[in-house]
């Protein structure tokens, strides 16, 4: 047996308070790493799954995130006779809203790419990786997999089309999330939403996020600190999140830009300017979980630039 | 009597299909003259109005949008007892969709800041002026006077504290705006609107905002035109303008980069990426309402990025 090709795929904030399902940007870690080698037998098989924590992940292809998302891609590339392996090490949590889905869709075509020597260019394989999110998450958004591939605060104009765009961020902009551990299901966070919104915070919420994209463009830190506020999502979620606006009151005394709810949740993001200041927001959050004995993970993380990257 | 200054205040086009309540560009012409000059009079009288074409303008301060903005500014400056005579020129229409009341508001205060030789800069007369339009329009709103005061395409972030920015426009943008004469109060074209929006269609349109935003900055015009699409306010207000349908169609079949409503109608603008491009897509729309026996006017502007200037 060949020791094969690592990749790795990272975490990521979706929605980023104001940017419901069109905005996301990638952490350098924690992350998903995909090994990927040539084998004997025929058509794509998962061999190993580690770090799944007692949750059930499915062994078939069909079923698997990062093997749907494989498998689409060597349907694409005429490939799917051949003899392949992965294994899928989970290094980080799932349904934490933290992009673990994509991080596996990601990470199994980024695999399949590197095994073929990049047949396609990375942004290529976005759709593909979009299909493994899709079957696990049940719709079809690329707020997580698009950072998560290609790294960097991304916008989606459109899912359909994949119409994604680079919003350059500030240097040294920094990343404290905190990881609860309690359970949100992606489809209950749907579920929970109101289908529609007052117009009125509709056009105060797309303000902020062109004000949010102006900022980060513009490095214009107290723009971006002015406009990252969710007004519509973040009220309706906060409930599933314990001690959620304890929380984002001790991000933001400690000096965070802004601070909110990253993707479903129950994930909580803030941004900071350096990572000094990351630091300390970090602590500060940390110190709420400890007191109320709740277990969590903290990560602190720049933001990541090159996405998905070959071990 | 001394023949006193005059100052220009344009019209513009607010809400740019993607941005309701929230974006808006100058237009180079048309726009409202006002001359000021000391009198020996006590306080501030409106002397003259013309262009008002049958509609009531009314000459007292309290109720003119020109005259009530200027006297905001005047008491900002413990100026209210010095004698001052202003005459109004409107010289666009007023019911447009072109920020008629926006631009008098704004040509009122500019008129006052340059009689007293300047002593605020053109970006403290935004409070002033938009007092002047809240008097006209019922609801604070700074997508017609931010443009119109300071010029440019603008995103106004929030109206309580004026937090508003340029956007940088690519150049050689060039509009094409028609007014076909038909009157719609912006009272009836808010009581029209449903008060709530689908979240998804918030997800898309917020998308769209972002993405036209920032498709001006980079200087991509097809993510201009493929972002230039309002799917929210537009539907809605479609049926109060005349074949606005054809004449939407007609702009975007001739190289219009988007075409929508301005302001809350019945005048429509499109943008195009040069103004020889801009001509044929006026030529167009002027086609539709002269077979139709509408009487209307057609204006070709660049982006005007001067705003409000003393002539």
């Amino acid at each position: 047996m060949n020791a094969g090709l690592k990749v790795f795929a990272p975490a990521s904030v979706g929605n980023v308070g104001v940017g419901f399902d069109c905005l996301g940007f990638a952490l350098e870690k924690p992350g998903d790493e995909i090994i990927a080698r040539f084998s004997n037998n025929k058509g794509l098989k998962i061999t190993k799954i580690t770090g799944k924590k007692g949750k059930k992940i499915p062994f078939e292809i069909e079923k698997n995130t990062a093997g749907f998302a494989a498998y689409k891609l060597l349907e694409h590339l005429g490939e799917t006779e051949r003899g392949i392996e992965i294994e899928i090490h989970k290094k980080m949590p799932l349904g934490s809203g933290l992009g673990s889905s994509a991080a596996s869709a990601v990470a199994g075509v980024m695999a399949i790419n590197e095994l073929f020597k990049r047949p396609l260019e990375k942004k290529e394989l976005l759709p593909f990786a979009l299909m493994g999110e899709e079957l696990a998450s049940g719709s079809r958004h690329a707020d997580n997999v698009a950072p998560s591939l290609l790294g960097g605060l991304r916008l989606i104009r459109d899912n359909d089309t994949l119409d994604v765009h680079r919003i350059p961020t500030p240097n040294g902009i920094f990343a404290s999330v905190i990881y609860p551990h309690v359970e949100i299901l992606t489809k209950d966070a749907r579920g929970i939403l109101s289908p529609t919104v007052p117009l009125r915070k509709m056009v105060q919420q797309s303000a902020n996020l062109s004000a949010f994209i102006l900022g980060m463009f513009n490095s214009d830190i107290e723009l971006v600190r002015r406009s990252l506020k969710d007004i519509v999502i973040e009220p309706q979620r906060a409930a599933l999140i314990p001690h959620f606006y304890q929380i984002k009151e001790a991000a933001l005394e400690n000096g965070a830009l802004g601070c909110s709810i990253s993707g479903s949740g129950p994930s909580i993001f803030a941004l900071s300017q350096n990572s000094l200041i990351a630091e300390n927001v970090g602590e500060a959050m940390k110190k709420i979980y400890t007191d109320a004995k709740i277990e969590f993970q903290l990560f602190l993380s720049p933001i990541n630039h090159e996405g998905s990257i070959k071990l």
